[in-house]
């Protein structure tokens, strides 16, 4: 059996490892292209806040653990203002401002477009703790024009302008504060010789949240961008054509290498059904012995399922690539494309990689461990079932009554990295420290809670996991020595 | 036995399933809430950070290790009189400052009352080292009312007022100073349609403290806030009610639900114990076999105990919980007893979880887990108390030789935090760098001091550990294999 | 021979858990006072820093790793004028500034003094690469004595000062300049009634390290502090005696339970000399069989040796901490001998501690425990040796290529803690990521470096440190089921 | 046999001893002068940085992770050319800001030069979303010759300079921007007494980045340094040659033991392989049995070539060294040949000290633990070419599809390094936080691919790992008991 297996081999083998060589090189391509266009768009989105936010600094351009500071807000009724006034000035100045081609979307700079989201009638009276409120909710917008005066001399006053349009703004009616503004960019690459330029038009609206109605209003600037299509010559030495058209070979080639390792396998699975079916039958004539339901399940090999699997992914995620690069079907092409291209395609490599085991397992000295894995699987998963069931108590339980208190435990999910972190030893004093000591009920309980938690998972749990394998481990070894139990199949 | 363990099953394992159930419903209810109103209450208590401490600084607004700066705090004369200034002139330009519904709590302006704490008679004289000190404490307070002109410009004095009014501060005689006012808020809440209002009394306290006579005074600001009644005409489309209606329903359902369960363990462990004094009674008789207590003792099933006690955290929990959403008995609410509902439901929920665990112990592949934890817990608990006592003896010599260089040895509970932190290998380099290095004794013994413990708790300790669940988890394993060992009971 | 263990054990076993309480009192009584005192110091340190330094930022007044910013320095000449003058023109406005009992050592304030430590001579020509250099160094000092009206508009100007008094300062010459003064401080104490007043003398020198030549000068403030004994009337309600009381009496009754727990050790021992002499005769005369020297050294108990080190530990910290409190033999008493006090006491109650484990090995089922750990300790021993020469060699490759380029390689003794660290699953992602990727070929010989490293001790180095001790568990296992190996001084 | 190696012994392990002492020597003397020379080159960096970079702030200074803040970067056209004006101004007025020994590299102030690298021809019309571009990239430059007024009041005007000159920025088509200037250093040493002054000529450029065309300019300084040939008198006491002496000798030891420890173990070696080559004829004419290639292969002992490889590296080492001290060769020593040499000393070190466990296998209980490591290491790398390949499909995927949102898997190189920290339980919760939630898809499949790589990795992977190392243990342990099996050679 083996034999004729190892005959079968070297054509398999050898398309496989095509195939991983292929799909790396696809993969390293398109990572790059992804990566230069996405940070692109994040830097541009950087390069705006600058612009566009009073009060923006480098410290909030990195999304790092733990976080140096609170949120941007602000606190007063003149850094609202003066909030909305910078945003202003600095789209009216925006020729004299920025360094990279951004402009407006029409020669007649369009207006900033101011919108307050609010109740309809909100008025309290904190001396008597009363109120008057009418919580229906409703949105009034205003263009925000400036003077030319006061676009040459920076000093736009929203406060003043509202007031001139009668437009009064109530801080505790009001629930969201839109500046709305389109942008176009034009980008000039230089990166890979005559690379036609891209245009995008960018959706920039600066938000100030007072929803929470705690004194607090959150800044921030969404900015959305969409390709455009582009006009324009483009006078230079070479022609980006022929890159395209490498990528679009790569990914052809890979398509015809996935479709014929597909066929094949679909061809060996046929076959071992083929036998199965025979062997059922035979076995139920000569012997009167019926298969059982496993002893038929070992007549489907799950390499090739995997590898089925995995050529779906692949086959699928070039189609979106070829899309991304010629634009077959002409469609708005946004961020999230280029990201299911991404996850599908790294889904598909991974499985290739890990794929590649199979064909270690042929040789005695690596199967001895393919195996242990394999016959330790069922034990871990059945222990994970009954570690997970206490491990979800220790999640709501934590998640429940310290998310106020700490950072780590603010939302269910956050609460699970936590203590999966916590349980792997990592960032433990950290965890302690911390809790906010505001209550000192909830600093003791989570000192507890923290105690019980590693000492339960850290000492029982993952010691009982690596018992589980080695005992695993030991087995096989015993197999390789003394034989490996024969079902009646086998007989 | 087994076969009519299982047959009673099916309808207390669907009643505990019923239970999860709903209790992770009524937690998710009340953690989003509770989450919703402290959180209302911290970013208030920042929001008045902002406004009234001089030098307040978002990277304060985090509560994150290591920290990234030393605590706020005055260092001069001028810079005190300026903190006390800054609050003063926020207090009465607030209308024009907040973004929230805060407000005085009275139409005339309440003043702000200063309090300085302090020694009755104190003097220094560096020059020939030598003072007149009575340690006597005494308390001298004074409303401070700026001028209307002042509150116009905003620019009231302390130091000038103080002095109109020969209130004269000596800063060596000074402990702390306290400047106080009171607001009260208004909370229009529009996560969901028509919640009513929350109204608040906040009693804010800036706490300027003086207490080591180090030239370092320690700012910051208390805040206390209590739910008021509030009255008000609300228009609007729905109505909060059906909502509080839901969550009382759901704890009712809760209530029930445990009620049920309680009852039903009771009745089983009444059963066992007069299983038990049958059995005593028969075996006297008949063998002349006197059980053992810890034969006796097997017949109290602790999965029983464990449920009753979570059944008793709940229903304790679920009734705060009513009590918080109807008011049932008129009575203040703050914060704790928020925080008190969530420390019992959430230990409640955790034992819940834990006693699924019960439920696996009937299949024999789970069980083997089960037993081993179970078998185990002796020697770990031998074994836990053993380390313990060394790590005591780490702890207390650690604490005294590096509380005051190092931030992570300062109290007691931070040592044993951070001696268990390192033992599962968290934060070492760290523990290592952070030493003030001012005293080379110190510097080196601290070095020592973390070599040894580590060595010692990883290696050793640690190790013995795993061997201890290890060797367990053979025992067990070998049972499944060659039969438990019977006790006379059993036989 | 266990039973006459035993019955003697009830004395011996109250008088340890006397002293691990006394002792533990008495620690945590002595930890409180020197934290206090220390920390008032440093604090001290910090308010002189924020009074006396330019640039002063709150966030060096945390040690932490990683460090958030290079070290305070000076690059320019202006800054260097401006640090001094800062420095000197709040030297002089001090009562004007501190908030705390810190004042001049003399009613006609002394002259704050520079001094000026350079080269001789030193000449240099960048423009053609030539200097002239008397590497010879000296120090040049001059009093700094504003005018009264500089004193009063804070705008003494250390330049011009200097230029009057022909005093040149030439950058390339210079490799030190200080800046010291002398205070005074008085500190009155609140937190235990009618606690004296202590008396410091601090002399204090701001310094300006130029040694490396390399455009930057560190800046730094050397504060010393002495007490000093103080004169003053002390008008208040209680004592101080009584607590120092209390505490004297402590200390005394730990060195009485100690000295007799010592003599009680002694004896035991020497006992068991006596025993081991006559066993050697007797087994020469009678068996003709000769001890060896492992035998012989099985009559000294280790246990009784660890409890005499510690004993003799305590009552020298104690005699230190009777002196710190009554000052009987009259000597300054600086920070440094509070440090050893705490150094000795820590050490010794650790061994406490650690010896109270003795009786844990009068039971079984502790015993094992016990006997494990020393079972194991030869082999761990001896793999240390192993695993620490390798050690070594990777310790002084990594200081000798990374040091420069990496912070955690700075020093020897600081590649050993970033290596074990490592070794122990710590901060691995930051030790790659903090290489400045100046070289390439560092870079990548940094990344290779802590790959092997890594590789080697944690998969082999530790997991065969947990198959030793492991091992070592089976073996006493195995001892207690089978019995154990007998020498020929047993039979 | 053993007899013999032993009688060996004694000379061999006399002259490993005195290498790994000299070695030692040779390698602190050489790190300490290293560190020396690189830390002022570095700390000369930092100074240039802070007198010619606008905006350069102390916390750019260390190369933490996680970092602070972005890049330091322009975002505005008033900021680019103020960035300039900055760094114009600074260097004509140097006399007057620097603090150490560096000048102008010639007495007539050499003028700064500007270089604009850009396109050829690009302009972007945003309104209308097109553009006309040629991409062909050229480079424009220009000497910056202010006026001696403007040198006099700091304010040159890069704009007003350019625009003077006929010298347009469009920053649309502008790609990079440097400012380039040369500058001299002398450097005066007080460290070792005498120690003879460096010269260097310092090559600085500002450099501004634009070619992402994305609104943010990077901006760096690159500093390149060459040592120069200096002269001047210098008059001192002492003298420097007789320490760079000390240093050769040094080294001449070290090649000296080297060459003679290479020598005997060529011999050894050599005769090794007499020996085999007497042994097989033997066999093969008396027994009729060829010994098999791996049977030959023990001949071939592999601690004498780890000698002869560690010899050859140190003498190599050595003679970098030597020339580094005394400058046998007249070349330019860069930065480089200090790394070159460090690198292959540290190397060298490492393997001698590794090469110092071939004497602990002399002894039984010792070579126990070597036993294992060899007997380990087949299993070990089978077993890791298993893991490094589905560790590199993780690798792939993960760069792949989070290199855009998270820092930390920016290339593949830190991509690696990330999952090998993950792996050994480092900075998980860090991981999991710092996914930008741009993107819910990527977010969410970051926590998958975390949570499965860890559970996979961490729980199945190591846990074999050390079920592999302990087999062998027990292998080898069992081996002691029972004998070790015999090879016919043996026999």
């Amino acid at each position: 059996e083996k034999y004729r297996a190892r005959k079968r081999l070297p054509f398999k083998l050898g398309l496989q490892i095509v195939k991983v060589v292929l799909i790396t090189i696809q993969l390293s391509l398109f990572a790059t292209s992804r990566l230069a266009h996405v940070s692109f768009l994040e830097n541009t989105q950087f390069s705006l806040d600058h612009l566009f936010i009073l009060g923006w600094d480098v410290t909030r351009e990195v999304n790092v653990y733990p976080p140096g500071a609170g949120p941007l807000a602000v606190y007063s009724q003149q850094s609202y203002f003066e909030t909305l006034d910078f945003a202003v000035n600095a789209y009216h100045d925006l020729d004299n401002l920025t360094v990279s081609g951004i402009g407006y979307t029409d020669d007649t700079v369009p207006p900033v477009r101011l919108c307050l989201n609010g109740y309809r009638r909100a008025r309290v009276f904190p001396a008597n703790l009363s109120y008057a409120f009418d919580a229906h909710v409703r949105q009034r917008c205003l263009d925000l024009r400036p003077t030319p005066v006061e676009i040459q001399k920076h000093n736009f006053s929203t406060r003043a302008f509202l007031g001139k349009h009668d437009f009064n703004v109530s801080f505790v009616a009001l629930t969201r504060t839109t500046l709305s503004f389109a942008l176009n960019a034009v980008r000039l690459k230089e990166m890979i010789p005559a690379n036609e330029p891209d245009c995008y038009r960018l959706q920039a609206a600066l938000v100030l949240e007072n929803g929470g109605q705690d004194g607090r209003m959150l800044v921030r600037m969404n900015v959305e961008s969409h390709l455009k299509p582009c006009n324009g010559n483009l006078e230079t030495s070479g022609d980006g054509a022929p890159l395209k058209v490498f990528f679009t070979i790569i990914s052809l080639l890979v398509i015809a290498v996935c479709i014929s390792s597909f066929a094949m396998c679909m061809r060996s699975m046929y076959r071992a059904q083929l036998l199965r079916i025979e062997t059922v039958s035979l076995l139920h004539e000569h012997f009167e012995y019926d298969l059982t339901y496993e002893e038929q399940l070992r007549f489907l090999n799950l390499w090739y399922v995997l590898i089925i699997i995995n050529d779906g992914l692949i086959v699928f995620a070039s189609l979106i690539h070829i899309q991304l690069d010629i634009d077959l079907i002409p469609s708005p092409i946004g961020v999230e494309t280029w990201n299911l291209c991404a996850v599908v395609l790294g889904a598909g490599n991974l499985l290739v990689w890990v794929g590649m085991l199979r064909y270690f397992s042929f040789f005695k000295s690596y199967n001895v461990l393919i195996l242990t894995v394999k016959s330790a699987m069922p034990s871990v998963l059945r222990f994970s079932v009954c570690a997970t069931i206490s491990y979800a108590g220790f999640v709501f339980c934590g998640w429940l009554v310290l998310a106020p208190y700490h950072l780590k435990f603010r939302t269910i999910s956050k609460t699970s990295e936590t203590l999966f972190s916590l349980m792997n030893g990592d960032d433990m004093f950290a965890t302690f420290a911390q809790v906010w000591p505001r209550s000192s009920m909830i600093y003791w309980f989570s000192k507890l809670y923290i105690y019980v938690f590693i000492f339960f998972f850290i000492y029982v749990v993952i010691s009982l996991m690596i018992s589980i394998i080695m005992d695993s481990y030991e087995t096989i070894k015993a197999f390789y020595r003394d034989g490996f139990p024969m079902s009646p199949l086998d007989e």
